[in-house]
Order: structure tokens, then C-alpha cells, then sequence
């Protein structure tokens, strides 16, 4: 399996996409990597660490695409960037996944573009990650799908589930539809006529609501790109928000030295399902190949997450599976 | 100012409607209540407490709306219900406003009924608060408008603004659009057109994300119905799903007895403002009167907080102040 990596994307570049690669392929004896990005500081940044050099290679790409420049545009018109020369040898078959910690959109945008739609998809999708008190689950659509049809969030709830299952793990994933309550005559036409077309897959536990997300009452969260980019954003803010209100509370209290150190340790092991940069990356979903984002701020591990999951996702060759399911 | 009160509304009723009455006109000697329901059981509820009979008084209503009843059907079969009858007595000019613990389906589709609309108005809505790490701030649509335009958005924004500063006692309410970027060109057309008309308000500070709302970066959150309702629960449940994670991360550091007891008590306190019990009720906004409904577990106290802000709510004659801001 080789895997191409984004060398010039995320907050941390190239050194933390150089980091990834190397554990990815020090680790895993099946898994090349080739870093995609500006050779020479790629190159600078690999200069004396330990690798086999026959599974990681460089290939020049010499223009960036910033995270805050306007994605169609970019993608346009940097034909010469990471993600563009990425995902085009994705495309033309010279690697088997794309991953990147770079601009969100520039990379939905290209990755829609280049590799184009799955046979069957309406709209291609990107899922994330939400933590639960009973592990992880994936929330479909995270902001790719402002407007949503019934039969698209149908296919989210299906594609999700072979996620889920194949990629997380979950060995029975519970597919949920968010909506405003549990009776499936709620909610809006549209939530309504999906209920009605998930109700074909066994794996559809209903309406879930709000409260349900964290209780972990569904594997698989499917909701419009509005609601999960707002509930994703949301549920990342929960620990700086719950560290201030604590640590008020303990300011009031007088709680300090060990006590405050007690507390602080406490919350970070309890918060650590929540942070988003050692999940690795999310899938784009419905596109021919596989693509991957990370979080800008993406650690080496949550880098080599990424890498080690594109493979995965190639291997068993997940895009077979969900067009055959959703036909 | 004579607030009726749903005295058969509430998990635990009509123990908390009367108990919160009694509060509410003890200590408050501008404020009168009418308890609508059962007459019988009110009436034993009252007895042995103390209170200022001439200003709280019992109007006989037999029929209850139960939690889970459809509303729709409840309200036009029940005409005999608190609901039916404290809102009729509040159409007729009898009271200034109705309060009520009730079915909020049915609250809120009486309300629309029997009050109607205010000039102007597309359609009333349902406010809720919403705890953030600067106070409370305050979400609109909370779910009564699953699906909305650009037009009831901005009317969304006005009415919250009107009750954030007048009711809530926020100086300069900041008034935010939820949506998936800050950029005004982000989101859904609708988001996209809402923008553009709420510009026109002096306290508009534009898109909010999904992780400016505990970080209190606006003190009113305005969204669809569905994304309100979802947040709303989804931050109910937040506490108890903290609560899990760090007794897990305690038991998992085997610390118990003392310290056990000081990590309990921090988090109390610091996830008082998500309490909802506590709040009081929540406003319907767009309705020709006052009315207003709590969780069906209110307490005494929430509910004194409901009767409270509905007769502040008539004494400054909200309704007025929007139909000028809508004009």
C-alpha cells in the first residue's frame, strides 16, 4: 500500500507530515509513503532520521496552497500544489490513498474534482469523528453538505456504516438520523422522508436526538453538513470551556497547589477522547479513491493515524463495498 | 400584573406550579396569580401554606394534557385543559401572561392559536437560554420552526435581542448567526440572505461557529429550529456525560473518599449554569400576549423565575417594543 502525504499542508509543515511518514512506514512493513510537497525543505527536514529509504520517497511540488485561500480558486489555479499533484497520482493509480493536514476545502474541492463521484453517490461527504461516553463515533455530514436531499443523507447513513464497521471497528454499528425528536413523524420533510428510506437498513436504530451524541445511543450520527460543522465545532470547544468554568469554581474554593494539579490532571484524561488532534484525519466519502484531512494542528501520531487508516481503507477497498451497498 | 399559572403542567404537579406561585407573590408585591386546573387538588395543595389570598387565587380547569400527548389533537380536544383555559382567560385580557411546565408541543401550539400572531411577525418562536463561560446567552428558534427563510431569521435576531437586553438584563446584546464560517459568504443561501439582513442591526456581529457558543463570542445564537433544538439537548447532556468521563478517569486513578467528594462538588458548581431546572421557562416570541414555558421538571423556584419574567415581560410591554423593531 502507498500512501501519498501532503508535506506542505497544516499548521506544522513539513516537519510534523515528515514525522507522520516515518513512524507510518517504521511501523507497518505493508505501508510506502511518498511525501508530496517542495523537495528541497522536504528533503532538509528527513536528513538524519532513520527510515527505509526504499518506502519513502519525495515528489516535488512546489507550489502551497494557504489554509485560509479560497479552495475552487487555489485548486485552480495551483495545478503545481501538494493536494493538486497528490491526488492526481492518486488518480492516475501511482499511489492507493491521499492524506493532508492542509485547507479543509481546497481538499474537498480537488479531491471532488480529480478523483471524481463513486458510481451511485448523489453527493460526495465528509464524516468526522465525535467522542461518546462509550467510545468514538462518526458524525455524517461534518460541512460538506450545507443543502441536504433524503436520499443523500440515506447514502450518508450508509456509507458511515461500512466506516464504521471496517474502519473504527464497531462491530454492529447503530446508524441514528439526528433530528428533533424520537417518533419518526418528527422533524422536517425532509428528516422525515429519511427516516423513511434508512428504515431499509438494519443497522438504523431510529431518530436520535441532541442528548444522544455524548450518551453514545448511536454509532453513526447522520445529520446535514450545517448541523454536524456547527456540532463538531461545538462538542471541540466542550474542554476549554469546562476548564474555565472549572477552574473558577476552584478559584472560588481556594483549591490550589497539589489539589489544582489533581483536578487539571483528572480533566485532561477524562477530555482526551476530545482531542481532535490525536484522532488523525476524517474520510471524504463518495469520492473514486481514498482521501483524508487532518486537523491543521495534526500531530506526527495523528499524522501517521491518517496514513495507516488510508491504507486500511484501500486495502479492503472500501469505495467496492459502498457501491455495492448502495446499489 | 396577574400571571396565570398551568397548575396541572409539570412532572410534578401540582406540588411545584403552587409552591412556585406562593414564592413568586411573597416576594413580589406587584405580582398576582391565577392557578389554572384541577380545582380540588390545588385547592389541598394550598392548604396550611401561607400566602396573600387576594392575590393568589385558583380558576377550576379539569381536563390535563399529558407530557406525551399529541398537541395538535390535545388542544383542539381538551378545551377544558390549563392550557386551553389559562391562555383563553389571557386572550380575554383577564391576565397579563400564562406560564406553564406543561407539554411544550401543546403550550406552543395554543399559544399560536389562541394568542395568534403579532403584526408582522412570520412566525412566533421559541427562545431557550443557553449557559456559556461569560453568562447566559440565548438561542432562537430552540425547535418550534424546523424550517425557516431568510426573512423569519432576521426576525429571529430582533426578538432575541429585544428579550437579551430588556429581560435578561444584557446591556448590548451581541446577536450572532449560527453558522459553518465566519465569512459572510459562508453557509446555505438562507444563511447567506439572513446575513445580509441582519446587517442592518447595529447588534449584529455576524456568523458565529459552532465553538463561539460556550466561549460566549455573541449572547444571542440565532439558528433554524432544528439546529437549536438539537445543540440545546446535546448541551443538556453534557454535564452528566462529563460527570462519566471523570469519575472513570477517578476510579481509573483510584482516588476516592475526600478528594472524590471535592472533584464532585467543583463540577456541581461549575455546571450550575447548565442547569436547567433552574432557569425558569423560556419565552414564546411572536405571540400577540406573554407566554412562556419551563421543563417539565422545574422546580419551585424555576418557576417563580417563569412568573417573574412574564410579568416583567408585560410590564415593559415587549410585545410593543417589537412590533416597532419589526416596523
Amino acid at each position: 500500500m502507498k500512501i501519498a502525504v501532503d508535506a506542505a499542508g497544516g499548521d506544522f509543515q513539513p516537519e510534523n507530515p515528515v514525522k507522520g511518514a516515518i513512524q507510518a512506514v517504521n511501523e507497518n512493513a505493508h505501508i510506502s509513503v511518498c511525501l508530496v510537497g517542495p523537495e528541497a525543505p522536504v528533503r532538509k527536514e528527513l536528513e538524519g532520521l532513520d527510515y527505509p529509504e526504499d518506502r519513502l520517497t519525495v515528489h516535488d511540488a512546489p507550489e502551497i496552497i494557504g489554509m485560509d485561500e479560497s479552495p475552487a480558486q487555489a485548486v485552480k489555479t495551483k495545478t503545481r500544489s501538494s493536494i493538486v499533484v497528490g491526488l492526481g497520482m492518486h488518480q492516475k493509480g501511482m499511489v492507493n490513498g491521499f492524506v493532508s493536514a492542509g485547507n479543509t476545502g481546497a481538499l474537498m474541492a480537488a479531491s471532488a474534482f480529480i478523483l471524481g463521484r463513486l458510481d451511485g453517490i448523489i453527493r460526495p461527504t465528509i464524516a468526522t469523528f465525535f467522542p461518546t461516553i462509550k467510545g468514538q463515533g462518526l458524525m455524517i455530514d461534518a460541512g460538506a453538505n450545507l443543502e441536504v436531499k433524503p436520499e443523500m443523507l440515506f447514502q450518508f447513513g450508509i456509507m458511515g456504516k461500512i466506516f464504521a464497521s471496517d474502519i473504527m471497528g464497531i462491530e454492529t454499528p447503530r446508524v441514528g438520523l439526528l433530528n428533533v425528536g424520537e417518533e419518526k413523524e418528527k422533524g422536517s420533510e425532509t428528516l422525515k422522508k429519511a427516516h423513511q428510506l434508512l428504515e431499509a437498513l438494519p443497522s438504523f436504530v431510529g431518530n436520535i436526538e441532541g442528548r444522544d451524541i455524548l450518551a453514545g445511543n448511536a454509532d453513526v450520527f447522520v445529520c446535514d453538513g450545517i448541523t454536524g460543522n456547527i456540532l463538531l465545532k461545538f462538542g471541540e470547544s466542550i474542554p476549554e470551556a469546562l476548564q474555565t468554568l472549572l477552574f473558577a469554581a476552584m478559584k472560588k474554593n481556594q483549591i490550589d497547589g497539589e489539589q489544582k494539579k489533581l483536578v487539571g490532571g483528572l480533566l485532561k484524561e477524562a477530555f482526551a477522547p476530545f482531542d481532535y488532534q490525536a484522532v488523525g484525519g476524517v474520510p471524504f466519502l463518495g469520492v473514486n479513491g481514498i482521501s483524508m484531512v487532518g486537523h491543521g494542528g495534526s500531530s506526527p501520531e495523528a499524522i501517521k493515524n491518517m496514513i495507516v487508516n488510508a491504507a486500511r481503507m484501500a486495502e479492503i477497498d472500501i469505495n467496492k463495498k459502498i457501491i455495492t451497498s448502495i446499489a
